[in-house]
């Protein structure tokens, strides 16, 4: 960010009055330029004991397989944000359940959430974004060609709940992919 | 937002190749701009049958009460950023607890996150943004004097959960004031 985007005068980065943090701030109109955190908005559509995936026809992460998801828009809630990217990558019809995963991925100032969705048909078809949709029962997931690592959190938050017999509400943190604790890959 | 933030260059609005949506496009740079809705985190501290809430020393809603809770910063999870916000416009030290409320507020182009939290003392004090802070019963509550829906609607989903004796995950979506079904007010 270099320039405002109210008045395209050079922007300078300092502390404004009042505040405790370093920000954009325009010296010519007095715009202070806020960054904030996105939120990532998906489902995890399944039937039975199998689940959805589309394979990444996109880059980041081009031929990657991952839940339905993209960035919240302005204008729609949470629950419609997430219909809306399941519709758009695998052209499917769910009935939306249930908040079920929540996720900081703070390196990259997102936060991911997912909802349960029942899949009402299996006539579902890759969106311009997907190379290929298709379900998948827990022994056929490709762990190793999972997207995102909140992809695979949520995955096996499912299974796991599953074999439970009861779906939770799942939250946590992704680390960088340099931390020592990070298990499945970038993101 | 008028000028390219990265390169200076006037914006146009248009649908960028593969895109469904009006954007902020630059055709100078090839940069395209993208807004989406920001989180707003707070906490519902709690002490027994009793809250805390700030009386806000700034606008919007000066003088009206609110629980602690604020923009969503990049670096910070979302139970650090509700933390800082506590911190911040009450001075409270409180244990975080489960997600209690996650509202959507289409209009304003937000999402509005709160955390139980129990209050490690009654020590409070308010900060620059806060003229006051101070613990209510339920039956103390200004409901009249409430600064936001999303903290009326909060606020009274935990009275709710408390004479059930159980604590649930919140979800819904604030109307805008003139709709026909907006209960409480602003935002």
């Amino acid at each position: 960010m270099n320039y405002c985007s109210h008045c395209g005068h050079a922007l300078s980065m300092r502390i404004p009055d009042g505040d405790n943090r370093i920000r954009h701030c325009c010296d010519n109109c007095g715009t202070i330029h806020y960054a904030n955190p996105k939120l990532v908005l998906g489902t995890l559509p399944y039937e039975g004991q199998r689940v959805l995936l589309c394979r990444r026809a996109i880059e980041p992460r081009h031929g990657f397989w991952t839940l339905p998801g993209g960035f919240m828009e302005n204008g729609e809630t949470l629950s419609e944000g997430a219909l809306r990217e399941t519709d758009e990558e695998a052209g499917a019809r769910v009935e939306i359940g249930p908040l079920f995963s929540v996720l900081d991925v703070v390196h990259v100032h997102q936060v991911h959430v997912f909802y349960l969705a029942r899949l009402l048909s299996l006539d579902f078809a890759p969106g311009p974004e997907s190379l290929e949709v298709r379900m998948f029962a827990e022994n056929e997931i490709p762990w190793d060609d999972i997207a995102f690592r909140t992809t695979a959190m949520t995955l096996r938050a499912f299974f796991d709940d599953l074999r439970q017999g009861t779906f939770m509400l799942h939250t946590g943190r992704v680390q960088p992919a340099h931390a020592p604790h990070a298990p499945h890959g970038p993101l």
